[in-house]
């Protein structure tokens, strides 16, 4: 059995560390972002923000501390927050009269401020973005999946009424299906959580649940509709046309670093990283080999090579460092660059390079005069193949036949017995919070979503046997 | 007397709230940033990043929160900034062991990091930045310019040796200044901070100076050459070739959130914002003028200019809004936005338009055939004329005839009888900080900058007489 499915976890963070994208610090839970780390997160950055602006959002900042009596506000989300809330107690030397929360979320700070922005209807919709550090004193972490302090986004907008308000829910959530799959080849279900997994203070919530290699889920995105609930909690009125004054309708939506994470866990294999072309801080190596020293022209070719695909805006590096090519490879490999092109003498007098992809397969010699044209054409195929992949693991590994709590114990076991994952399960769920807690203490399988789009559809709750309501999901989950 | 010379602070706080780009929030000193402010720092964000990474710098992020412990590894460092220090003593419903910080800067912990990320000369150079909120807990505090949360890039590297940091230090202020110049449009003084003036910890502190339209001085960007005090405190050194442990020297550099602060007092006037273009978030706004709503060619042709401005990246809106052009004209000059194009029936029969530049002049008839491209001229010549006029009022209100402190107080205080600013005066300095004490008590001028370019050459220290060491720009700041 390999090191990535004996142990999960430790092949995880031997990889990420391994691979220099991060490094722990001595405070608890915090890591330190490195550059390669760092720069996955900024090219979600760009094309989120490039989506975002293109319906209308804009960005914006908050402070980051939130006073106490703010989170008091709203009762569902104090209880859901106050258990993990760093607390700043003191300033400047002086204890504060008000205790001041380093922000988990910031409903609370944004609902202040929109209850003064918004007057009427012409000020309406609000619909605005932040990029902002944020915290939860979580017990148990795991780098860039569950840290102290994260990165993320939030958006926070505010609607004439329900159904403008639950089209934008709807629409974030849209986005975020596409970006997840299309920039991290990561395959998603989108769907709505069950009550018990809602947001604190969210009328609904729906997410998108992606699978790990380890049959694990990871909620890698979720947007909430608020109803009036943070609008009546700080008064954010309007009026409207017809000069009456009303709630607002809210809505708020995230993705995190936690996307960092779930994209090495989604590709990675026993050599490292496995990084989609359109997020790796480098897309393409190129490294000489073979006596190459010796023979200037392959350099020469090398830098034109270089030259051609960095004017095509391709994140390309070339190593002409002593390490032998072997080493190389290795490190590379690693770093998961996701195309590698070798050229030594023997290459060169057959007019031809090799090239490798990260996925796997065989070197294939290139047409040197085509080389540019090959690697644009295999980082595009790579990006699809890795969320082919990707799908084809997760169907594999979703479950839609088990229909009782016992069939489902039992299918736990035998993947025990077999050494390999349990993976998701698709089961039908009364609606009861009863049914799904007791699936959880037995299994540790909790409701991932209820998906839009499910692959069948389940008649009878898995727990008590009765009609069920919903089609759910259930995983063992980050 | 205008507002504007009548009460600078007051036209401030007012224009930067009437042209929505920021508002107050309930925590002491921290201010939301509403997104026509955010949006002109997306703008220097993106042209520091591409500044930053064509000379091989990369981003990362660090935690925010620092152990009290390292803040006394290195003790200028915590003599500096202990006092402004917010504490995180609780979290999750316990007393913390140690108390975290909320950083002010990250020299701290980043220093803990590279001593273990820097083992060998082939790790060298570092050269990493970070973009972050940071919290100075500040008694006084002004939107933008002095807040107790901020956002900031901060650049932290470490190097070989003394020339190779020196160098870098150099290479950041040089950034510095070309971006805050040509982005900005806002002229600065380059030069070296006295030892008073530096950042603690700092061996040598640099500094870009900029001109308020009240005569004060920003301090716009700073650069410290570290020496090896942070490596010294954290133990950061390298093997170098010969195979010798050696302590590396490091440099950090930063501009902040105030830089938008700056652009408005920089620029702005009575009737509001005005802005470089460059940093606009609306460049042009389009406006339908006379009965324009029963001539329907007259809305067809400004969709035709909005499209194409738009497809030629130009960040251009166009209001057909109920409101009357009057009060159109009024809100988007309060907003600042440099160039406004103005379309009625009269106009479209002699098939041109009128634009108008925010920066004062009058209305120009351009041939509607051509109006794209005097839109896209004009844009370049009001980001030129904004720095000249910009550099012409500085150097207006520098004096480079004041020798001693009395001539310096009578300045002052014809100044002052003259209701017109005391600006900034270059003189000359001993090199003793009981002479720049002295005259910081007795006018509130303080030492912005020894320029590297001066004006003039200054040969008596101001306050004692003596020979000067340096040309110093001595003024009021921020
Ligand atoms: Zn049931
Ligand atoms: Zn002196």
């Amino acid at each position: 059995m390999s090191n990535q499915q004996n142990d999960f976890t430790k092949w995880y963070i031997d990889t990420i560390q391994k691979a220099d994208l991060m490094d722990y610090t001595p405070v608890r839970g915090c890591i330190a972002f490195k550059p390669d780390g760092y720069e996955i997160w900024e090219h979600i950055q760009d094309e989120m923000n490039r989506r975002f602006k293109e319906t209308g959002h804009r960005n914006a900042y908050f402070p980051m501390l939130i006073p106490e009596s703010f989170f008091e506000k709203e009762k569902d989300h104090i209880e859901g927050f106050s258990p993990e809330l760093p607390w700043v107690t003191e300033a400047a030397g002086e204890k504060l009269e008000e205790r001041l929360a380093l922000r988990p979320t910031s409903e609370t700070m944004i609902g202040h401020l929109y209850s003064d922005w918004i007057k009427s209807y012409r000020d309406l919709p609000v619909l605005i973005n932040q990029w902002a550090n944020v915290f939860r004193w979580e017990k148990k972490t795991l780098p860039f999946i569950r840290t102290s302090e994260f990165l993320w986004q939030e958006g926070h907008t505010a609607h004439v009424d329900e159904e403008e308000a639950r089209h934008e829910t709807m629409q974030m959530l849209e986005i975020y299906k596409e970006v997840v799959e299309e920039l991290l080849a990561i395959p998603v279900y989108d769907g709505q959580k069950t009550p018990s997994e809602r947001f604190a203070g969210a009328v609904d919530t729906f997410s998108i649940e992606a699978m790990m290699k380890d049959g694990k889920a990871v909620q890698a995105g979720t947007s909430h509709y608020l109803g009036t609930k943070f609008a009546e909690a700080f008064d954010i009125k309007y009026l409207t046309k017809e000069n009456k004054h009303q709630f607002v309708h809210t809505t708020s939506w995230g993705t995190s670093t936690r996307l960092i994470g779930s994209v090495i866990m989604v590709h990675g294999d026993e050599q490292g990283l496995v990084l989609p072309p359109r997020v790796a801080p480098t897309q393409v190596v190129l490294i000489p080999v073979g006596p190459w020293k010796k023979n200037p022209a392959i350099m020469e070719k090398l830098d034109e090579i270089y030259a051609e695909l960095k004017s095509k805006g391709i994140r390309v590096r070339l190593d002409d460092s002593d390490q032998s090519p072997g080493f190389k490879f290795n490190e590379y490999e690693l770093k998961g660059v996701p195309v590698r092109l070798e050229l030594g003498p023997r290459d060169l007098d057959n007019n031809q390079a090799l090239m490798k992809a990260r996925d796997g397969g065989e070197k294939v010699a290139v047409d040197l005069t085509e080389a540019v044209a090959s690697i644009e054409q295999e980082l595009q195929t790579m990006q699809k193949r890795l969320l082919e992949n990707a799908r084809t693991f997760r169907d594999e590994n979703s479950h839609t036949n088990i229909d009782t709590l016992d069939e489902l114990k039992k299918h736990i076991e035998d993947s025990a017995t077999n050494e390999v994952t349990p993976g998701w399960i698709l089961a039908g769920w009364c609606g009861d919070d009863a049914c799904e807690e007791h699936v959880k203490d037995e299994t540790k399988f909790t409701t991932r979503n209820i998906p839009f789009n499910p692959p069948a559809e389940k008649s009878a709750c898995i727990n008590c046997g009765n009609e069920s309501k919903h089609t759910v999901w259930f995983a063992r989950a980050y």
